[in-house]
């Protein structure tokens, strides 16, 4: 957000504000998120609904909610807020989606997107977007950088959909197969099920609604020994260089290199 | 909200997207509230958390609120958002103050007052206060009527409070003695703890967490029978007061002689 805001004015405090609302915005959803998926541990540390009831930690979440509604309203643009609002909305979309499909097989890559989209790349291009705004950027600008925050975004997600089957799980803070044990089919999983339809383990493990380890443990090995990793991260270096050539037409700055830079470290991160 | 917009101008648009807005806001905290409360029935009929998962109800309840954020920002006031952000974390303060006070019998008048002011008069009061702002009302007006709010929920509240030990159950569409059930301690419940304290009905309803049914309906017999209801229903009387006398400096139209009428529909109404 603050780099997307690097290239007209740099209106420090409202961009920090509208920082803040952003990163809290985030916290708000990933409190929400973890108590709805049981996740124990973030980040590597304890959750908060694993620390004190589910109640409070719907609370606190929506008081996160209520903070970053008031910070965004600092920022004093009415136009920002607006996009703000919108955001949540389809953040809260995407997860209600996520959540009433799961267990649900008919799942195409277009589908898969447009479910990253919202429940990830939203937030990425809504900071891109209102930072480019805030800044006095003119709507080319604010058109190209929201376009890179959205397609970093779903970079990203896909990424951390690989990472669900092949990262270290001492790096990651949490283990493998969340994904798969939830019930929710990501790409590498998806490629599995469409290519190789003889195989049977990541239907078995979608069914068993992620209640037998075993059989989760068996997919997710079968998912990870697969050419679906290499053809996912291959979706997600596309959707890379995508956002890296939305930025074409902005001037060669310090911060547009960082933003080049960012597009190539999502693709590129093991944690 | 739309009768305190009533002194100056009256942009309808404009106030229908807030009236809205402040609508939905309260829908999305009594979805959150009743399924940390338990409540299977609001208004006389099942709750949303009784029919669909926990979960989805939570984010069913963000979706909502991100959906009052969209709309107040269509108000295109920088300083009614403000106020809404504010009022947002003031209700979940409360909604916590509540949770982690429960069971705790050292309550005050005042810490009493001041919960029920983050629980529903701050909304109450931001609906008035920005109906009034939204309107172009001087800030004299803006603040009268933004009283006016606080004293008129501050009395609906206690009225509410009473109606939880002596309403007609079929009327309210809920079961008596719900506070006293939860552990929370409430106007009518308080005056009994501290002028009758060799009762120990209400205590042992509070010390039981609601668990033993019988404990509870004597508890709320001795309350019902007490003083405690007329002593409430003094204090809501005399905030109903206030509220009108709030409004004194105001043009003698109908908005203000409706605002009137509300204040004194509050403390006679019976469910």
């Amino acid at each position: 957000m603050l780099l997307a805001a690097g290239f007209a004015d740099y209106p420090l405090d409202r961009l920090v504000r509208l920082a803040a609302a952003i990163e809290v915005l985030h916290t708000a959803t990933l409190v929400h998120d973890d108590l709805i998926d049981g996740a124990t541990t973030r980040r590597g540390t304890a959750t908060l609904h694993s620390l004190v009831s589910g109640h409070a930690t719907v609370l606190v979440g929506d008081y996160l909610f209520a903070q970053a509604a008031y910070l965004c309203s600092r920022t004093e643009s009415v136009r920002v807020m607006g996009i703000f609002g919108q955001t949540l909305m389809a953040i809260c979309d995407g997860e209600l989606q996520q959540l009433f499909s799961a267990g649900d097989d008919r799942m195409t890559l277009e589908r898969y997107l447009e479910k990253i989209r919202c429940k990830t790349a939203e937030l990425f291009q809504t900071a891109t977007q209102t930072g480019a705004i805030l800044s006095g950027a003119d709507e080319d600008q604010i058109a190209a950088l929201a376009t890179y925050g959205l397609k970093v975004g779903l970079a990203f997600q896909v990424v951390d959909d690989v990472l669900d089957y092949i990262g270290d799980e001492q790096t990651l803070g949490k283990p493998v197969g969340g994904d798969l044990r939830q019930g929710t089919l990501t790409l590498p999983a998806l490629w599995v099920l469409q290519n190789l339809p003889s195989d049977r383990s990541v239907r078995q493990a979608l069914e068993s609604g992620g209640e037998d380890e075993g059989v989760v443990r068996t997919a997710v090995r079968t998912v990870a020994e697969s050419p679906a990793i290499a053809y996912s991260l291959g979706v997600a270096r596309q959707l890379s260089m995508e956002a890296r050539a939305a930025l074409a037409g902005l001037p060669d700055n310090a911060s547009r290199a960082a933003l080049e830079a960012i597009a190539e470290y999502v693709v590129s991160r093991s944690s």
